[in-house]
């Protein structure tokens, strides 16, 4: 599994794949909003700082003038076609290797071996549990043997492309969870209801306590087996978000009880609690966290979130990821917000001779890439 | 309801009324407390950062060099008498509408429409549902016939200038509440117990979550029926808040309930849940937020708290307003203070190439007037 | 009890002692970390904002070039032995009085007249409540009598150079707890099972709610009788803490309960909870707060906290400390850091025109020493 080195690896180790085919202006729209619904009435999605930084930096990519108007951006859009705009975005965000969450939607987005392909650059899969849980359900299942055919499907997910497991516990159960492992009686009893559920609705989503106790347990001792790190949502990202009950602080026992199993544990996101982020990456040797999707969307004032989320933790805990999901100007954008505001925040380090410029260039190295290759185990392949 | 255009409208969504007397020191300094007791010995509640705001910025609106001390300054204020320097600080606030609470010590402070003769500037009243029912009890009421009685109240409140309905549900049971609407039965039983209350204590003082919730359910209803927004006190902003129950975040599950009504919610002040606000402002379409009061008591460093107002949030979600109460300073300060934040921000914006300078007049436009225009329902005249 | 004066008091009203003896590297390490764990393979506990401030700051105190590396620094260290080093930091920190927290780890530390000797300044002692409550319980003391052994055991701790009491309720049953005062019955009931915890574990720490609201009711009220402040762990610094349930807020229904006391309780380090610690010292006459620990964890980005500390809280309120323990590089660091940043807020200020020069050392003045000797009666030799 060798990572292509440019001069820094900058390794996207939490991001989702983009859409192949040709967005309409409320598609595209769509996709730069949090929520489902349009924006109300005399509003548009566009106005709001993540839609003023598309026509402010990608529009040129495009070869629009920057500030372009938003319709103006989707018509060249649509002009220049999916994969040609894909490709532009892909090439010039420097990014040399992409962690992939497949479990969001993945009938939308291509797959994470064509965005590879499309971005030139390996591609790795992250298996989101809760995806698998739910596949599991609606391949036929019943509550004896939930445990057992769970447990065997992510298992059977570990092909060797894939470097990470991933649970978006935050906004099914939230984090404010009982710390402890459920035994197969209550999982059993879990599953009856879901199955209670499902046929009362339709609906195959997981959501009981009791069944994502089992993933984060399940997950960790498989991770430790397997040597793979567990990705966790937490904070802002899915409009489905209880945000005080996202705070990772919550997990502080779980957390504590698999810490001698030695697992990475990687705090996705993390706004608004990055700064809890960072001081449980200093007090659990395993705990590593990012400030990805905010780069994004934090629009002119990215730069604010970088710095506080350089306060407190150690400087070989954090990682770099966009959170980009769709758009491939979201990986453009995130990249260029990442290195920017990293490289904005170490700037003022020294100017302040707070910090020698060759530490901060091993920071920046760190923290770009080699953080994520050290836990995925991404060798480089100039090592 | 025709609200006069300046160059741009200035539509202060959330304040009180002043104090139409004269203020002797002592009352003076207990307005700019957010508690009810003095100061501790040996200090004064001149000393903090609101204090030094006024000494620095309302000094010289009343003919006093910057800084003067707080003694010359509460003295130059009863020479020059109450209606003189309430007529010199709304005038030269550049407030172009006034949207008053008047149910927080209505007893003290002068009435909403003699806000607005004060100011030559039209007014508009919000209507505190709390303080109704509490009207409603005074007045008296069985149990059996409390929820009757208040929804008629309510309704008898809105004459043709109430523009808003307005829950304090936060410092009363807190944030932290059971999402769901109450039956007839449960509030017929917490009406029997505020009965009970309000015999053994002698105080008229609402505060079952059982009735917040059916003041948020009934108020809900009313509010889409008329076309009205309701506001929500968050964060601080009052002595009683218990301050982790008052993220706005633990109400998702009702603005969830409620998001198909339409109903616009405003969230106010905010602070120190800002960051939370705006991610639901993101989140769901018909929620709304201002960071009014800190922008006057955060005293020279208000500008930060604007900065992280607008990392995340829809520039078509954002309010002003001053929350002031009782000293017109406040009004004048509180739009001093959000013009220049916001200025100060987006100018920054600017000089990084991150914002077109047209652009950034369009996001003042909006969130100094016009998204409260739009959801209040303030036509303006010009239009 | 006669504080020395320099031009300004610096009173450290939060620390602990120093070690005494040479640190070898890995203890050096295992100092600059919250965690008792070693740093993850291949990283190491240097790579951190506190570490990289050593290097750059406390380097040259000890005649290295500034940004040495870890490794020589340690040696350089041992070279110059405990005793030379611990004199040149306090020396250089500025601090001119130390209060001093005696209950944790006391093996490790020299004791609090040690400090004061080698800095060649007074030093005063904290009472940790929950060290003696521990002590009690090793000395030998059934479940019947510990309420009374307890409360005689930490009255007889008040000798004449302890000048408060401290409590670390924060991270043993967290802040979320019954804010009355438990009764005699529910404490010999706990102190039943905390014996038989004892018995079985062979280990003596206290963490059962109700002995935690016994020391918190018992201790204000002696604090009362006695005229001494409380001190209350809030937020970070410690690994135990579970981040989210030390929020000062959730003890908000206790300040009000004893609000009428009159007792001083000062909330220590408070990150990221220092705009809610800022808040409740505005909204109670009788709550104090600093923002140490995180002024020298935070290494370059200190001076945001700072700024955040000075938002909302009096002037009057704010309080110095460095919170060091173990190494004196940190008083000198923190006492340096906290002038800095307190400085560079300041004079942003001043440049801004929203301050006044005097009025600037008069804000200095309160919070480096005039708050701290006001509440710990503290007298200045001077005066």
């Amino acid at each position: 599994m060798n990572v292509r080195r440019s001069n820094r690896a900058m390794i996207d180790h939490h991001c989702h794949a983009v859409v192949g085919r040709d967005l309409d202006p409320d598609e595209f729209e769509g996709m730069i909003s949090e929520s489902f619904a349009p924006a109300p009435l005399g509003t548009s999605h566009w106005d709001k700082p993540v839609g003023l930084a598309i026509r402010r930096w990608c529009a040129p990519v495009l070869d629009l003038p920057k500030f372009a108007e938003g319709g103006d951006y989707v018509a060249r859009r649509l002009e220049l076609g999916a994969a040609e705009v894909n490709r532009r975005f892909l090439k010039q965000s420097g990014i040399t290797a992409y962690v992939v969450d497949t479990g969001n939607r993945p009938g939308l987005l291509c797959t994470y071996d064509e965005l590879g392909a499309a971005a030139d650059m390996p591609a790795f899969e992250v298996v989101r549990m809760e995806a698998v849980a739910e596949e599991v359900m609606r391949a036929g299942c019943d509550a004896k043997g939930y445990a057992d055919a769970f447990e065997a499907a992510v298992e059977a997910s570990l092909h060797d492309r894939v470097v990470g497991l991933k649970t978006i516990v935050a906004y099914r159960s939230t984090l404010r969870i009982d710390p402890t492992a459920p035994s197969r009686a209550d999982i059993e009893a879990a599953a009856s209801r879901w199955l209670a559920d499902i046929e009362a609705t339709g609906e195959v989503r997981i959501g009981d306590e009791v069944l994502e106790r089992h993933i984060l347990w399940f997950g960790a001792d498989l991770a430790r087996q397997k040597g793979l790190p567990i990705q966790f949502h937490i904070g802002l990202g899915d409009a489905d978000v209880e945000m005080h009950a996202c705070d990772p602080s919550h997990l502080t026992a779980y957390f504590r009880a698999v810490e001698p199993w030695g697992v990475p544990m990687t705090l996705l996101h993390c706004y608004p609690f990055h700064r809890e982020a960072g001081m449980i990456a200093e007090n659990f040797p395993n705990i590593y966290f990012d400030v990805g999707f905010v780069q994004n969307w934090a629009g002119p004032s990215y730069r604010n979130v970088m710095r506080e989320a350089l306060e407190m933790a150690p400087f070989t805990k954090q990682l770099f990821s966009t959170d980009a999901f769709g758009l491939s100007e979201l990986f453009y954008l995130g990249a260029m917000r990442f290195k920017n505001s990293l490289d904005s925040v170490l700037d003022h380090w020294i100017e302040l001779d707070e910090c020698s410029p060759d530490y901060a260039e091993q920071i920046k190295t760190w923290v770009s890439g080699q953080n994520a290759e050290r836990i995925y185990r991404l060798a480089p392949a100039a090592n």
